[in-house]
């Protein structure tokens, strides 16, 4: 008997011993009023030491997995688990239309998978070799000792105070006048549109936005059941004409832009085109959702204040920003800024969807910023993602056939091919040869955009780039030879 | 000039000049062209070291505030901030109703507020005190050691697998069958509810609860839209026939139950009644979701299981768990098992809504998990709270003259008074001498419960408990000889 208990490392022995007594006694093989061997026994038969036994009985105990009889020694309690009907529900035929639409949408769950050996520039994300992590454990360390269980419990639905307070100097430094303004932390940019919308926009009302733009933005859009208004995006900027129109004829409730280091095209909004936008914009009373996306990221050229900051103290842009792009994606941290009555009602949503985003994180992130770490990560980060940026560019023009390199700044450049040419075609082909991107398809809120795609360059060396834009360039050869032929 | 530069402790000098000069010019005090003082003038002028001036300049250089003109010295650049229309919206007339109703629903925005030196039994929030805050410092410190940069990237919506594999092998020692099912973690119990919600239940559909129940989550059923049947629990469980009528005659879409230390009574649902339940929801065909809140806060008696394992290989029942409730509140982590098909869906419902949980707090609660420290901190913190508990049963029987005390455990009891009196009316006087605790009428959803509070203990001594317990008794007193009168 117990001749099947194996032990594992990395965990109390006594704990492994009592987790296989439950078991044993769940299954049945030990049944109720069934007498476990003495605690001498069991050690001797298992070869443990026998306070580990006694140790684990103990908790048995405790559980009510067993009752001790005084000088008799200890007894399986009636634990049955007797299973009643079994029920079979078709889950998939109980889904919701959201449920639904939210697997449809969801790309990772249709787009080719990385295998390993390729080469693949879909991820925009940072590279995790970069990441500071010296720097975040005594971030870690004096925090939490100043800090202890304090950051372990419930805490405020709007945010960790420091990081409110430090977080509004960071925005002050940006010009933003923070005079009727309020901040609330978010799981995230993705959480914070998903509150904004929730806040503002009933099923049906309309969003404008740069065409093409953010995938997961438009994701979240059609799972709000919101109608889409893509105004084009030129290398010149957003077409101001079109934009006011579509304000002057259209039910939109907000638009949504990303000013700076664009996803996809990488453009920055020049300073004369954000006080144009503000100015449209501000004719229709309509607010602006403004995606601060890799702002940190600028690797030339002059301080380009958000929109946020230059509408003054006008209260008409909502403003998500989030670290979480360069820094650390992993502890999903975000943050909204806009007029305090709007945050209000959003901290009201916010706690009923989660209570809050996590202290500790919270906590961690507020000392890795306030020590200065961030800006030592910052000018090392940019240097890396500059030289990388800029091979990038060089490399896709010399080696991929394309109409236009898009691309300011930012862990991605947008490649445009000749009209006729379609980019999941040329993906299919790449994949075959170990290659992946994104499609530019996934960007168009019109259907357009077949010739285009997204190279996503956060994790990838100056060699792998050369590698697979030469990969990618022969595939469009390929295509444009049997197109021509 | 810059005579108003202060620095203050903990972050570095050259960042606060930095950030001071950058103010400078955003605000106009320093005018694009100007040229700023040599490093050296700097430095004297200040009275700081020239290599903290030198990296201020650097910085303010390398984001564009800047301009080097060689041999002649730094120039501030063009950074105007000029304001354009000032745009004032009025938010408060553009909120959705959703938006409307989550800030009316919260009770945090207009309950009672704590002020200092009152004693409050409102939270059921653990007591942070009892925190194990140097395993909890050691498992940072294992994992991190570990996984480094690892866990601060991306990561899977699903969740840390890890942990995944963990939560499985603990659902395993509490007799769940694992087959066909999986888990998903969540940003705590709330997320978890609003996403099977979300992947379940379309607005207008039915929802079958206790009366009372988790105010938490009667919210989330009104913002969801979703119609509420009550079924009256009293002290022997949930009306059985009642339960069976509304399922027989209402568009009933899944039934919310808490079986473990119910949230307000704290009773705990016998086997039998469990095994009758679960048969009841069979014969409709109508899924279960279950609330594991404080599962493992067991004072006494036999191993109960959840109804996830009396289920057996079935796939009825939703489980929610989390260990926030008397762990971590702080980092807000929880999961859900069910069947694998529905997790799937759920799974996509998550990424579009924040897209993961942190995976930092996920690998931190994973290392706390394994390596037996929850085991050691279940041990001590079951000793303080039995003991807490049982004091509070004992004293709310002395000192509050009652119709009914209610509680088999958890971090709360439940008051009943005689049916005349108004938990509310109470409330309001306690008020008045420093006591806080819950109007039960929160947790009906019929309207009903105005006779009755909650008193959570997790935060409270018994000396508290003893003078706060005696003052309600006093102000009961007072009402009860009023309305005699």
């Amino acid at each position: 008997m117990f001749a099947d208990f194996k032990c594992q490392d990395g965990r109390p022995v006594y704990l492994q011993l009592k987790e296989y007594l439950k078991k044993q006694m769940l299954s049945g093989i030990l049944q109720p009023g069934e007498r476990l061997p003495s605690t001498r026994e069991m050690a001797t038969a298992l070869g443990l030491g026998r306070n580990t036994v006694i140790q684990a009985y103990q908790d048995l105990e405790e559980e009510g997995f067993t009752q001790t009889v005084p000088g008799q020694g200890s007894f399986v309690a009636a634990v049955e688990v007797r299973y009643g009907t079994i029920t079979e529900l078709a889950w998939d035929q109980r889904l919701t239309a959201h449920a639904k639409a939210a697997v449809d949408l969801d790309i990772e769950k249709s787009e080719l998978k990385w295998e390993r050996g390729m080469i693949s520039f879909k991820s925009i994300a940072p590279d995790g070799a970069l990441f500071p992590t010296a720097d975040f454990k005594r971030a870690f360390l004096d925090r939490f000792a100043l800090e202890e269980g304090k950051i372990l419990n419930y805490g405020y639905a709007q945010g960790y105070r420091p990081l409110l307070e430090y977080l509004g100097e960071y925005l002050k430094n940006k010009g933003v006048e923070p005079e009727g303004k309020a901040i609330l932390v978010t799981n995230g940019f993705t959480e914070g549109l998903n509150l904004v919308l929730a806040g503002i926009a009933e099923p049906g009302d309309g969003i404008v936005t740069e065409n093409p733009t953010h995938n997961t933005a438009l994701k979240i859009f059609k799972l709000r059941d919101l109608q889409i208004y893509g105004v084009p995006l030129t290398e010149k900027g957003i077409d101001l004409e079109l934009l006011a129109e579509t304000l002057a004829t259209k039910p939109v409730k907000a638009g949504f832009l990303i000013p700076s280091y664009h996803n996809p095209t990488g453009l920055v909004m020049s300073p004369e085109s954000r006080r144009a936008v503000l100015e449209v914009f501000a004719r229709y009373q309509v607010p602006i959702v403004e995606d601060g996306f890799n702002e940190e990221l600028r690797y030339s050229g002059a301080h380009v204040a958000p929109l946020l900051a230059l509408a003054g103290k006008g209260n008409n842009v909502v403003y998500i920003g989030s670290f979480s792009k360069i820094l650390f994606p992993g502890l999903r941290l975000g943050w909204v800024m806009a007029d305090r009555d709007l945050i209000a009602a959003l901290e009201s949503i916010k706690r009923s969807m989660n209570i809050h985003t996590s202290f500790l994180d919270q906590a961690l992130l507020y000392e890795y910023l306030k020590n200065g770490s961030f800006e030592k990560y910052l000018r090392r980060a940019r240097k890396v993602y500059r030289a990388r940026h800029e091979a990038a560019i060089r490399l896709a023009t010399a080696l991929i056939p394309h109409r236009r390199i898009w691309g300011e700044g930012g862990l991605h450049i947008f490649v445009e091919l000749a009209p006729k040419l379609n980019a999941r075609q040329i993906l299919a082909a790449c994949y075959r040869r170990g290659v992946l991107f994104m499609p530019g398809d996934l960007f168009y809120t019109d259907g357009g955009g077949a010739n285009t795609f997204r190279l996503g360059i956060g994790r990838v060396s100056e060699a792998e780039m050369a590698t697979g834009f030469k990969i990618i360039g022969e595939v469009i050869s390929e295509f444009e030879e049997e197109k021509n032929a």
